[in-house]
């Protein structure tokens, strides 16, 4: 192999392949061996292509299992997909924006994927602590019908929320019913349902179908898969168009079956999502219980999930880089020096402990 | 779980998790064992996200060890994703249509992705076997800089084609000469690359970089990858745009190491890419020699990588289908009877002698 | 004003506003003297925007009467806007490709509009005159339902043609009925329906609503308005988002009532469209028949409406354009030395004949 | 003419064509007579189509004499057009998002068309009254680069304002530097640009080119025109992509001299754009001078162009309407009943002065 180019040796080299646990997103952890192994299971024969598979169709059974019989899933690569491609097959000609909270990985953090693919147009609502009120909803009525105003065409939630927050089934409830009643569906971007879920002590099923959700996108990678997400949608007749749209958007897998059997892993007997979820959850619980009390340190949030926010001191927070590394935990909101701490299924009673330790000598320093 | 719902039992059920070795697809095989070692070893920790690691790091300075060092490659989820934002890419505001063959994968199999996420608009060149020629490039001549009609920015090639055949590096030089004379790019479909290079027994950079290229979708998932496609720019300040068009087209993977560590495998010391198409390569030319001489096959394209296109009597396919399972292969032209029989990197001789065994059976049978 | 910068003296000098009849296209010639006169009468008073008014209520009455009861128009500023959006509004999520014929406007005039602003793919067709037929439709029947292949949602068709040919009623009815037997919308291209209309003898309703035609672009601009086309939806569910993918698509004009206006005296009690529209189809017809005789004269197509396509020797194209101006007509097709000569709604006898020695003349003259 | 529908008597009769004066909007008005003369004027004879006229290179040269001669002009059909397609222009791969005030026109009145025709997605800033700061473009600062963030491209601002307000020229240098030290440009929607340069007293050239501003929405219909706005590039380069996307955005005008005849008589000799507009930024003071006192009537912005924004209690609007019909005016903001009164080139004294008297009798009613 040749030797760096300029453009290479201006780059910083990457950290080296040793231990990098932290807590800067449940994306760093990597693959439950229990989905390795499903992985590996899938690998012992040829199989038909996108989705002509067993695999898949177990997979899609689960899915019905877990949300009811109406539930109709299909499976794409991220979570970007899931939602841009849920919301565009939902909102019809002419209602093609989503109500959605300013704090929504939908706003923030797809890249303008929404726009630029589906041609979507975000209505954006701030909110105190990522979660929409039916309020949200209302907010558009004065427009209703109004051919120069962009028409809401769905209300897009985040469960768990981005700040670590959890929806009660009585706010989906509500939520959902102000959305239907102006002919609006309601999409559940549930990338960490799985955590919201063990955090109320309630069935996926609970806080979807039998809330009114329309249509959810339900994550795995979070949650100790390779890849691979699903979009679910509960009101079967609203999916129709998927297959073509999930084509044409570029999110059909033809070597299905690999990411079809993480999922009938993740979804099966053992329920390894929940498991995972749970134990995430526990350990954020221990490590806001660790740093609550410490001086110098304010969570941001309740701690409902598998998120810890938190503010401290600016120089507490350099002092925690310099020694652990940029890629400990990220800074959420740098004018309110404010950081997030994810925990993973993964991430050990140990992690915790020594870092609400490190924390609490970074504060301390001064 | 619960009892199948009318829908599921109208559905045909789906062939068992048994053998199903066949010849329609090279996406039906599964992931080459060292390539599933290489995820599982790129399992042993925690690592940064969308790219940020090193096994991305690694298989990226393998793609320059072997394309050159201006080469930047940039891993998706897809061919079909490789393919669009690639000439997504390269096509510039004002000149946002393709040139291709009809036969080419871009026009007949990604549903419209082209025109629907990129807006390209495809201007499509019959071919007698999938192989565009320059005077393909010079048709549009007598439109250039008209307002009125859709500009092209781009040629794109497929190698091998999808009728098995193969471009010289000449070929392919003289086709890029044409398209830079005209201010186009020249992009290629490598879904198969790996088997061009093999049949040519040339290496990967003959016909790409030093024949005049500037961006290759180059395929892993048809060479023994779970997935995983690699978006490779040659003409490097083409691709500045690319990782916030991968983004925004939802291509980035999150735990991109285990993409990335599949493409370290199969381009690594083992060269793993040659050895898997050389393979697929050989055993297709034993099935077309096996077939060859049976009365009532003929073969409908030279044989030149890993794909056998043939025609025979409309029952004799009837018959194969209905003793093999419509699985077995694809009738590829119905108006024709032609058939495509495709073999992968773990087809196995006897699975070639036994299939031409079967041909001739049911061609005999009349 | 200040004097030109080095670009402006590059360009060449526009022509002067002197006298530029020609035959170089039915868009060349002004605004009817009546449709003018219809602008100035709108002019008296302020009124509603945005079609709020009793000119667009009346234009709207004008098309039911002419193509019946359920006909739904909804006016737009150019030929491209009302294709494009037709075709985006009547081709649902599952099925974005439009089958058409390879001269159409929609694939070699709009530069790439239907892929860009509607995401929407051409399946396009060779023909010999440009009309599409039955078989034409089926041609796709094979890829039916394949999610891989772009799913048909409508056939395109154009009257009268680009080549200045014309459909019989029962041609258009033949092909409505292939396309809804495969579940596929039927659109018309009616830049120039009025001239198809005047050469059939028939009414604009035997030819659109009679034949199964789903929705109509109503060409107004070549028939002596100042701008203005029509899309009507003739099975009005159809064009349910119409509204909102007009404002959407940048086409709703403020001071409708100015486009409106111009519809009510193109298709009011004068009958002005049939008028001009004979009128152009007598001068196209005179112009045949006198260069018909002519030897190195050859028609290229028979003469059914407004335009003339003869082939001649490049040496007397040049002389003519020599003498008479580039802009006095197009070549059409320079692999074949065809040109196109069209006659608009105020061509006089006196411009044909004049014209038509001048062909003589120049190509006698080798 | 047959009768109508049961569609057609559910919807209510539009106003008859009477008087119907009034302050909706300043596109309520027709066009100005020396416009409709310079329409007229250019239906004289035959001229090239699609631009390649005199009247188009005059008008194109009109620009330059104002705008300085780097401006290139070109024109297209409203607003949301000149908008859209100016930003999808300007705003290159990498970064597609547009920063603009939460009041603007392209947030709240284009129906979702910068997001569904150029996947732009609009960072969108809450405003006091409409105006943007040089604050407002540091605002994303912190997610500069960051790849799942859709970077921004350009900022768009509004003269005069939505809310009736104009920037100094200062404001907009201010702003032009914070977006292009970022890399950013800035566009500016003109729609009523005339009455801010009437309202301060300086050229166009002073707040456009000469304070940083790259591109412009010029606007005629709200001053005169039928229809017609027109984007000019002052960063001339930022253009060249234009006319193919003006093309392919569904807004080249075929007979487009007579778009260009009428921006050659607003921008000529007679300046008609100055003087339509400070006649109706006259009448706005004038109105504004006459309610201020009014008890009852508190104004929401200062009056500084063609608008007059006012509170007033609910029940004196709904007496208004009732009595002047829902025509008359709009609710701007019905949470706070605020409403909009715009003044047009030709209302007249005596317009205002009686719509005052209206309003305090209103008022004084309760």
């Amino acid at each position: 192999m040749s030797s760096p180019t300029p453009a290479d040796r201006a780059k910083p080299a990457p950290p080296p392949r040793a231990e990098r646990r932290g807590f800067a997103s449940d994306n760093h952890a990597g693959i439950h061996p229990e989905v390795l192994r499903a992985i590996a299971a899938a690998n012992e024969a040829y199989a038909g292509s996108y989705g002509d598979d067993s695999w898949t169709a177990a997979a899609e059974a689960l899915f019905r299992s877990h949300l009811g019989e109406s539930a109709r899933a299909h499976f794409v690569f991220n979570g970007s997909a899931a939602n841009v491609l849920a919301l565009d097959c939902v909102c019809r000609q002419g209602a093609r924006a989503v109500i959605c909270a300013e704090s929504s990985h939908l706003h923030q953090d797809e890249a303008g994927a929404p726009e630029r693919i589906a041609g979507l147009k975000l209505l954006v609502r701030p909110t105190p602590d990522g979660r929409l009120t039916p309020g949200d909803v209302a907010r558009s009525d004065d427009k209703r019908g109004d051919v120069h105003y962009a028409q809401p065409g769905a209300v897009s939630i985040t469960q768990s929320t981005e700040l670590g927050t959890v929806y009660s089934p009585g706010e989906i409830r509500a939520i959902a019913a102000a959305a239907h009643e102006r002919g609006m569906c309601l999409h559940l971007d549930g990338a960490r349902l799985a955590n919201a879920a063990a955090s109320l002590g309630v069935s996926l099923r609970e806080i979807t179908t039998d809330a009114g959700v329309d249509v959810v996108s339900f994550g795995g990678t979070k949650n100790g898969l390779l890849l691979g997400e699903a979009v679910v949608f509960l009101t079967p007749e609203l999916g129709d168009g998927f297959p073509v749209l999930r084509k044409a958007g570029m999110q059909l897998a033809s070597k299905m079956r690999f990411v079809s059997a993480q999922f009938e892993a993740l979804l099966g007997e053992g329920d390894l999502w929940l498991v995972g979820a749970e134990h995430a959850n526990r350990m954020a619980t221990r490590l806001a219980e660790a740093v609550a009390p410490i001086e110098g340190v304010e969570l941001a949030h309740p701690v409902e999930a598998n998120g810890v926010f938190a503010r401290l001191e600016r120089a507490a927070i350099e002092r925690l880089h310099a020694e652990l590394g940029e890629h400990a935990f990220y800074i959420w909101d740098s004018d309110r020096d404010e950081v997030r701490w994810m925990c993973s299924w993964d991430t050990t009673p140990e992690d915790v402990d020594r870092f609400a330790e490190r924390v609490a000598a970074a504060v301390g320093a001064r």
